[in-house]
């Protein structure tokens, strides 16, 4: 219905991307390269996704806290590979409150190193261990190629830093935030099916010794990493001297781990599920699920179609009324645009039978439902509509990843989406030549889908792909 | 009985607060000057405190949305009056990326100019009005004198920006956040009952032609500034462009408004409410409501004190257990230095009759309750609590606010608390003179308590104080 006013997917992915944000009202470029805008319908995604994954993170055990925007440039040099890492995409402060400051701040790409220094005067006895932090907040990271989303130069996360008494315990925790935490919130709120992999010592984060990934495959079959998971080892305790006395009274370094996901989750979200009709938003996350609509004004129109929107609410369906008498095919092709699950629409003639039509945008179609068993019917195609766009997006991945056993077959199926092929055909040296034609390994995964315990498992498959 | 551990308030309030701070664990000093590390404790009452207030601004119509944190230093000089007010406080970016930028970037001290540019290319005709909207975001404020909460180089806040088709629609909904949000939120949730009032023009946001505010009295005399909610007139408007097309089809400027809270209520509520043992949180603000522990083990204590608390949960109470074994005096103090306001101490001799002891730390004393009434007993108390808080902090604002004839008075008063005085009494002339005193006029009221609805009320008083 709403084909025409945005660029198909086939013709030009990325332009059908931008079409959506635009037309969707998702958001905007901000007026400093590469930030953004978050419009009102783009934000209420995100304050969704972030209540669910608050929820997650505090059954979890970690605790929200807050941590300075601006962080002293020595801090970050004290761990060699962070520094390293980040040095290119920092913004500096140099000016503040009229006067040169004696030393730049530097505005956080990621909080590592101020966290750290905290832990360390925090952290003094193995009881205070372990200690699981997250906060919510704004990092800046220069990006020369902005895309709304997905590279921004600001952007919108959750960062969680948690210290252990042991590798053991720090390592069983960043694999429960990786599993139990991000997938799942990805798989049950998100309705996508993320691989869940390790990083090779290319794609690890600066200053971490594993990094743990989930990777979703996009429409256009490229690849988006929607969210990591860090074991740091002592690297930054060590920067940070952050060591506890143990219970046998001996002082030791703790070990640490970071994990994030950010408003990137909102680029997959709309590169996973969209189509040609614009967004499609995954009954769960959705702030809108279902838009009840006026047709056309008639004799009780406006107060049957308020009533349904009380009853849905009242049945916690997230139902909004759109009881304006403008033209109705504009507002449907809004609402296809941006994705509302199920439209209720509310006319004269239907009602004067008892019943309203339902439109749904996950499965398609319309349908006349009576209005005794309206609330029924919507819950139900809620649930259905988050189960089939998982599928589907499963169905995609499956279709679309080769079972690869050369590099050059590798290659050749990254154009058109994902190959695996065994790690150790590929080594250093086959990624390094991948790089040339801008396909990376994604991961590494065992043959049986779970995620490598140690970097070199002579059995692990390479994830390969293009990616965002 | 945890006197000994901070400084009484009558020694030193200053250090008072500084106490309660670093030993109920609420914030630190960061690393770059002036910043703020909100530990784990601090966070969740703002966090409360965040949610409560989202839900009001919600229901009052507007929508959350982000913009960036980075502004083009030009955009602040295009209303003349902002940027004289901002430029001594700002922190300016000079290099990302690894370069010079050609245009400076400023980090937001507020967002009234950027909202204003993209409010502009959103509102083309009257039906884009009015525009509400809302973000939740760091700001930076340059400070030379910071205190923890109350004056920090970074703060976290709302900020409300919202655009109207007449300067009379702008002005009641300044008006209803001012009364109907901001109030609300701070004496139904905080337990702070606030003074509202009209700031005089030397008070006056920068940039406004209005600024409402809510003063509350700490509990040493002084006044805090807890929100302000502006009008900005065509400002902003002007400034930006920000034209619309009314129904008679004509080009006219909007009316905008904005409106701001902090973690500086966060400061607030700890002057206000606190005494010489802590911190005393409000219990419709505390994320922990109850804490139930254990007082020494013993058969069955860990158990009982583990369904206690599952009771209070399943009552939708904010219970938490702690089953620490280790010294209870010590753990007794930690929780009322927190503020926590109700103890359940569970023991094996009380358990042994039936009944648990109940210490409260709001109304004070310890008394024994029976098991089957506890649950009962704690929801009564927790109520009575938010009541006798703002009864207590509302009966010392009546008792230290003097009613002065003379500016001598007046500044006589001001040192031990408020005063009020007829405006025409001290006029801009007096208002400079009790400046140099460090006491400024808070704002406007008229006698009855109502806020005087024009600038030049000839019977408007003045509340005159020293402040935070």
């Amino acid at each position: 219905m709403a084909k025409n006013v945005i660029t198909p997917q086939g013709d030009d992915f990325p332009r059908w991307y931008q079409d959506v944000i635009q037309k969707a009202e998702l958001a905007d470029n901000g007026p400093v390269r590469g930030t953004m805008v978050i419009r009102p319908y783009g934000y209420a995604i995100w304050e969704r996704m972030q209540a669910a994954m608050d929820r997650r993170i505090k059954v979890a055990g970690a605790k929200n806290a807050y941590f300075p925007l601006f962080i002293p440039e020595s801090y970050l040099r004290r761990e060699a590979e962070h520094v390293e890492g980040f040095s290119p995409e920092l913004a500096v402060v140099t000016h503040a409150g009229g006067k040169r400051l004696e030393e730049p701040a530097v505005v956080r790409p990621t909080s590592e190193t101020v966290i750290g220094e905290y832990m360390a005067k925090w952290v003094q006895s193995y009881r205070d261990l372990p200690l699981l932090l997250n906060q919510w907040a704004n990092v800046v990271r220069w990006e020369l190629r902005p895309r709304l989303f997905l590279r921004t130069s600001e952007f919108l996360w959750q960062e969680g830093h948690t210290a252990h008494a042991t590798e053991e315990d720090a390592r069983l925790y960043a694999k429960h935030i990786h599993e139990e935490v991000y997938a799942r919130f990805m798989r049950e709120e998100l309705a996508m099916p993320v691989v869940l992999g390790r990083k090779t010592a290319r794609e690890r984060f600066a200053g971490a010794t594993n990094t743990l990934t989930c990777e979703g495959m996009m429409g256009d079959g490229k690849a988006l990493q929607m969210g990591t998971s860090h074991e740091l080892g002592q690297n930054f305790a060590r920067a940070f001297d952050m060591n506890f006395l143990t219970e046998a009274n001996e002082r030791e370094l703790a070990w640490t781990t970071s994990w994030g996901t950010s408003t990137r989750m909102v680029g997959g979200l709309i590169m996973c599920h969209g189509d040609d009709a614009g967004l499609r938003v995954p009954p769960r996350i959705a702030a809108v699920q279902v838009l009840v609509m006026i047709v056309k004004d008639g004799e009780g129109v406006a107060q049957a179609a308020r009533s349904i929107t009380d009853d849905l609410l009242k049945a916690g369906v997230r139902a909004e009324l759109d009881d304006r008498d403008s033209a109705f095919g504009r507002r449907a092709v809004d609402a296809e645009l941006k994705g509302v699950p199920v439209r209720v629409e509310v006319g004269p003639r239907d009602l004067a039978e008892g019943s309203v039509t339902v439109a749904r945008r996950i499965a398609g179609g319309k349908s006349s439902v009576p209005l005794g068993g309206l609330v029924d019917h919507v819950t139900q195609a809620l649930a259905t509509d988050h189960d089939a766009l998982y599928a589907e997006a499963l169905a995609r991945r499956e279709d679309r990843t080769v079972a690869a056993t050369t590099i050059d077959e590798a290659a050749e199926a990254a154009t058109t989406g994902w190959a695996t092929i065994p790690w150790r055909t590929v080594g250093i040296d086959g990624e390094a030549r991948l790089a040339e034609s801008a396909i990376t390994v994604r991961c590494l995964v065992m043959p049986d889908g779970s995620v490598p315990t140690a970097h070199e498992e002579p059995d692990a498959l390479a994830v390969v792909a293009r990616s965002y």
